[in-house]
């Protein structure tokens, strides 16, 4: 089999996380160049997978192993697990290849019971840390072994405080804790029906199976499904010696970052708590103190961390999340990651570390990730939201949102699927709110820090979230919340800022995103790498400006029918438009497309302004005639004014009604069988080309045939724009192409490109048609299902399906290329904006993408990580 | 240039069709083998075409070659054109490649004038003959080449005739023959402006322009157009020296055919006439005599004349059509050809000359058209109708049939049932109009072309069938329709010849197909030369057994919808079906299922026991839910009796409806969104073979998934029929394959394979998604266009697009044999019965081509061809 069970963290390294998961290689790598690691070892995630073959059970063989790997640790440690007089204790945690924060198990202590609890006592002469220790084994063993509810302990816990008039768990005294103990006990008898187990070694070998098991719970199993992580990856199980921070004064726990985990900033920065242990700072109970003050508290600790948290970050070349322990002064490495990162932050890093010699610039392009850089154009709150301030909390992922207030997951789904907008808001989340999560559009907690199960989950969704906003007092009974005087109900509407902490009453007025400088910088070095030439699609001169700004080099889809009026922006194009349409003969046509011609020509002037030297490809009339014309009502509102026109619509509506007009009387059909309506928009194009020309501004028009699937239809097209030309473009340059769209375009390319001086996939249509696919109607029928049963990987509208459509396309870009070698191939469906289908466009070294104006810094990132992949390198930015 | 103006009868031959045209080749043939034709030469195509090109005006260097040609011809004959005293006449004939009958112009008796007339007259010492010579080339050239209308000379020739007392044109006397000549002269010049030209050079050159000029005269152009032959062949011109049939008693001239041309009977045939010129005998004028009692008048002719004739027979291997002129007893042959035939007697000799070893069976095979095989199968309308022509229409699915007018599906069916035979007219025909189609004789519909609804049904069902006969005025409400000022009531008998397009008022005779059994024998041999096995598409087990009366070795489509009830067959499973449909809970659905399966079974039954032994490859449901729904006025009359039902029909129907259903919910993605649909359909199919099995029938069911474009859909399906055949199948072998009908499936065709143990071309859906053409839109719309104007040379519908679905079918077939090299293959939309597509199919090694019934004879003719081409033989049956 080759499977691979157990490995030392002595004989590890971090480019073993397929075998030993995220934490058992770097708690390797960390051993391996010398930082102080608690000796341990990883059961890997071969024998995860080997468990979940056999059924849920360790395989034969594997026990002894461990065994036997627990006797070296006992060796090394001079400690034996269950020792009476000095027992070894041992965490057990999880870790899988890819990162999946909370979602699987740990069991601190292990190894601990009555007796060896004494000895521990002696042997540490702290009977309080000794039964502190058995009293946290005790309860999380409970509740992730054996599956108990942690309500009832964190019951006992509470009143055990109040009993002792402790302000928090660390003043409970020792014998406030042995009555713990024994009220935990009896609570696990009451539950299970048996005592709780006090032999380590079946302690131990019930934890392992319990991280095992946890890997297939339904919140990871969701959590993996929303990242598409593989389920048949496993966890590795770390078992490693216990280190305190429990023991007192001298000792504590903390997590740190090597830069600013919201804004990026290099500070290093973290939270720590004195006489804790790991899990205290996670779960938000109290509230941790920054990591500045640890520099006073423990200087010398304070000084190993912070250099130790350098070279780590050097080491790996990424920002680190990592987790400490101090047990009396001294430093111990509990676990370093590259930490997660907010899009603004994670493109400053990614800047910074460049400018630092971290990075290179090629590197630097590699560690963001297209969602990042979508992200980093995230909106934010008006400064003036006119005294509706409810409170600020803290600011933890960027991004303004309002919605109704729901105050759990399951309210959340709901009201989303009905349609609202919501925002979640809780006391803290928990990965059983995941669902809730994914429909609200942000998130509040009362409790919790920045590095809190909120915070990071809003993070990674990159939706904006708020969180330790204690002046928020949430009644989960009443369903309210409570701001001094002002009630919340569930249903209102709030809106938060994630980028400033503020939540605010009502529907507040959202700003645009501000450009971002270490954005700008990455594009630009992007831009070096990248050979594919990214351009937009724009109709009209102000989307065109915005393309532009944005980076696009050029317009790659321009769509006319807009200028027609489509979309409502025009009525008395669209008026026009209906007469041309309604015309029972030519000349009435042309009359009325005598009328639209100059206002076509106008738009284009525009557009070849605002693109000035660079090429802009226009497509022509392309949407069926009967999407044009008015509907029932609109015509019988017509009559009223004159009967003669809404009959002669009415007439024109029945002739062209079609079964199905998307394989229906549209694109270059209309310019064969109305020619007149096409001559009109190449008049226009070329009219208005040497128009702006001829104020010496260089002008690069394309024109773009739709819809063609027989080379008979370009040459129709073409006649008819040499000719125009002759009388309209004054000697101003253009091209004719044709847009792909048709299976059978991609197959008589070869043909085709011997009109055609360009190709343009038109890959939304291409889809529709390769697949048999109606994009309207699948959408919200059958594809659905298919996505839902997993027939599907992707939605083959978003993620361009290489094997079909794609295969068409390499087909007509093979062929295109043989007849005509430099012909100028590109794409212009949404796939254009998307990376994946970026990737593949840079494969066939096709010379652009255009996509909407917003997504051009995504695909201008997207391009030159395509180049740069084709180089060797691999993406390296966080994939959640 | 390469051109070749020039070619005398004795250098060429019967191979040189395209340069010398038909005529001449084959009087160059006869000049070859040594039969006597009378000397000349040919003025070639090539001439013709370089005469187009210069502007209609001979090219510069070929009249001088005429003349030399004309001297070489003079010395031959040992007489001068234009000579006074023994002119040497020539006739000036033309001759196209492909035979285009009456189309074009010929002058007999050139170089005759006033001078040499009397030259011509004492050298044959007859001047009645000589002045005949001379009227009659002074009409002829008047007519062909002055252009002057031939009705003024017809006036004078008759009055002549009743001058003088004549029964005929041969007894009009001398003097008589003078004065019209003067007539003659005199109407020219008063028409023209100028005497009748006198020189025979100039004549000559009129005459040979004269002839050009024909070839683009306007009958000649529409006729090329109804036969699809090139503008660009051009014609050549025959001038050939004249013999005289027109001598006297002691000469004749005549047509014969080898075999009789109506029958095909071997029997010497043909007409003739003593002392006449060809013409006459065309014109129709005299009614000449039967060729036997040539035997009687002059037995020495006559014997060498039938002795030449089958020497031709043999010599071309086919029925010859010839013309023949006897001088003074000895015979000259003026024109061979393969002589037209009707189906039936293209058949007859066919099997004849194979039988007498004239033809090897292959060639006999090679002799036939698809075209005749369909003609012979069908009855037509009577050639003569007497004047009661309605109009002519498309013809769209051959056969004649009689009946009342009605307009309407419903109205159909009630006067069917009351007894009366109906012909459907409808302005063009639905799914919903299947009833009514099913109930009458024929249909006619006022637009569509020959690809529509009614024309597909109409040949589905062997019906007669005209369409997109625009010159009816159908008004539905008034229920008339209008031709012209002829008015049809509903309840008028109208016929119809779906083989012509002729739709005829009342009763007309109707003539019968004749049983042939020539058909069958040229089908036998077919059938052993053809490598393709050919289906039929049949769902139900008539036209199943009818199928196999054709030779159908299978059914390569059975359309499970038609047993749902669609076409109004079965209202009662209609019924259950639209429970079913309606349901709102999977339980309802299966309840409906429940009363649906029986049915289907009950006809799978019947289906595998007319097919015993026979592959029958099984299609599930198909179409999408909603064509199942009844109408909004159905629901309304069932909202009477139970309105739950119909609110939840409407409800449905409103879910259901879809912008583009051909690329909607429907074939397997129905049997995945619900999957107990096709769990009913399977559990029929395998139920009924296991229940057919058990009687020692031998079964072969191939269950066939619609609509597949992803491997994960058949790995559902499979997985279907597996677990359903463990408890149905009972042992019965089957096969599981799938439809290739979307462009994504020939393109995942090596995926799909791992599965599917037979792919089934569905070319019809095929050719909607690679086109992106909607069928039902694209016919009745810019598709006509398209076809009209030459940007497409055919209806892809019709003759399967090589350049495009070719090329997708190439692909996956390629694909498909790479994973699965034994996978079975074939096709089974409407291509599967058109020669052009079988022979495409046979190209790529296919199994089987699958069609409707009526089209197996063709299928297994085309099929037999298509083997027989790619062994480098030539199709040689007649193109018209």
């Amino acid at each position: 089999m080759g499977s691979q069970w157990l490995q030392g963290f002595e004989t590890g390294s971090a480019g073993q996380r397929g075998l030993l998961g995220g934490k058992g290689a770097n708690l390797a790598e960390m051993t391996r160049i010398g930082l102080p690691v608690p000796p341990g070892f990883t059961v890997t995630t071969d024998a995860c997978r080997d468990y979940q073959s056999a059924g849920r059970k360790l395989p034969d063989g594997l026990w002894p192993q461990i065994t036997q790997a627990l006797q070296q640790l006992e060796t090394q440690m001079g400690k034996r697990l269950g020792d009476d007089r000095d027992p070894l204790l041992v965490s057990v945690r999880s870790g899988a290849a890819v990162s999946m924060p909370g979602m699987m198990d740990t069991v601190l202590n292990l190894g601990l019971n009555r007796r060896s609890v004494a000895g521990l006592a002696e042997r540490t002469n702290d009977p309080r840390f000794a039964w502190d220790c058995l009293r946290r084994f005790i309860q999380m063993f409970s509740h992730v072994v054996l599956g108990l509810e942690m309500h009832a302990f964190e019951l006992m816990l509470g009143a055990a405080r109040r009993r002792s008039g402790a302000a928090n768990d660390a003043e409970i005294p020792v014998a406030a804790l042995q009555q713990l103990v024994a009220d935990y006990e009896a609570e696990v008898l009451a539950q299970t029906r048996a005592p709780f187990p006090e032999d380590p070694l079946h302690q131990l070998q019930a934890a392992v199976c319990a991280v095992f098991d946890s890997w297939a719970n339904d919140r990871a199993v969701i959590y993996r499904q929303l990242h598409q992580i593989s389920d048949s990856l496993g966890t590795a199980v770390n078992i490693q010696a216990m280190v305190f921070g429990n023991m007192g004064p001298t000792s504590g726990t903390g997590v740190a970052f090597t830069r600013d985990p919201v804004t990026g900033e290099n500070k290093f920065y973290g939270e720590y708590l004195i006489n804790a242990q790991g899990e205290d700072v996670v779960a938000g109970i109290r509230t941790p103190g920054k990591i500045a003050d640890l520099a006073v508290e423990m200087p010398a600790a304070y000084a190993q961390l912070a250099a130790t948290c350098q070279r780590l970050e050097r080491h790996y070349g990424d920002m680190q999340d990592i987790e400490f322990t101090i047990e009396n002064h001294k430093l111990y490495m509990l676990q370093c990651r590259s930490a997660k990162r907010p899009a603004s932050a994670a493109l400053r890093i990614a800047v910074d570390m460049a400018n630092e010699g971290i990075l290179t610039r090629e590197q630097a392009v590699m560690r963001i990730t297209p969602t990042e850089v979508e992200h980093s154009m995230h909106s934010r709150l008006a400064d003036d939201v006119g005294g509706q301030l409810l409170a600020t909390g803290q600011a933890a992922s960027p991004g303004a949102a309002s919605g109704r207030v729901v105050f759990d997951a399951e309210t959340a789904v709901a009201w989303e699927k009905r349609g609202d907008q919501v925002v979640l808001v809780r006391p803290e989340t928990t990965p059983d709110d995941l669902a809730g999560m994914i429909a609200a559009r942000g998130f509040v907690t009362s409790r919790g820090g920045t590095t809190c199960h909120a915070a990071i989950v809003a993070r990674g969704m990159g939706k904006p979230c708020v969180v330790g906003c204690d002046a928020l007092q949430i009644d989960l009974i009443a369903r309210t919340c409570q701001v001094g005087s002002i009630t919340v109900r569930e249903g209102d509407v709030i809106s938060l800022d994630g980028g400033d902490g503020r939540i605010v009453r009502g529907d507040a007025p959202v700003l645009a995103p501000e450009p971002s400088t270490a954005l700008a910088t990455i594009l630009l070095w992007a831009d070096e790498f990248r050979t594919l030439r990214v351009r937009a699609n724009a109709d009209n001169p102000v989307d065109a400006a915005k393309a532009r700004e944005n980076g696009a080099e050029g317009i790659g889809l321009c769509r006319t029918e807009h200028m027609f009026g489509q979309g409502g922006h025009h009525p008395e194009r669209m008026a026009a438009v209906q007469r041309m349409i309604a015309a029972e003969t030519t000349q009435d046509r042309l009359t009325a497309l005598d009328a639209l011609r100059p206002m076509q020509e106008h738009d284009f002037v525009g557009i070849f302004r605002a693109m000035a030297g660079l090429p802009v490809t226009i497509r022509l009339l392309d949407p069926p005639l009967h999407e044009f014309l008015p509907t029932d009502d609109q015509i019988a509102e017509i009559a009223v004014r004159n009967p003669g026109h809404a009959e002669a619509l009415r007439k024109r509506k029945g002739q062209l009604h079609e079964t199905n007009p998307m394989l229906g009387f549209r694109g270059v059909r209309l310019g064969i069988v109305y020619p007149e309506i096409y001559e009109m928009q190449i008049a226009a194009i070329l009219a208005a080309a040497a128009t702006v020309a001829a104020d010496g501004v260089t002008v690069l028009p394309e024109i773009m045939i739709p819809l063609v699937g027989d080379k008979s239809e370009l040459v129709v097209m073409r006649n008819m724009v040499t000719s125009l030309a002759a009388q309209y473009a004054d000697g101003v340059p253009y091209l004719i192409g044709t847009m792909i769209e048709l299976p059978r375009a991609a197959l008589v390319a070869n043909e085709l490109a011997e009109i055609a001086e360009f190709f343009s996939f038109g890959t939304n249509d291409l889809t529709q048609t390769t697949w048999g696919y109606s994009r309207d109607d699948a959408e919200g029928g059958f594809l659905g299902r298919y996505l839902g049963d997993k027939l599907l990987d992707h939605n083959p509208f978003v993620v361009l399906d290489r094997k079909g459509v794609g295969k068409l396309i390499e087909i007509a870009v093979e062929r295109g290329r043989a007849t005509r070698p430099q012909i100028k191939i590109g794409i212009c469906g949404e796939h254009g904006g998307e990376p994946n289908s970026i990737a593949f466009c840079h494969g066939l070294a096709m010379q652009y993408v255009s996509c909407s104006p917003n997504r051009v810094p995504v695909a201008r990132l997207a391009a030159a990580q395509a180049a740069l992949a084709a180089r060797g390198m691999a993406a390296t930015g966080s994939t959640v």
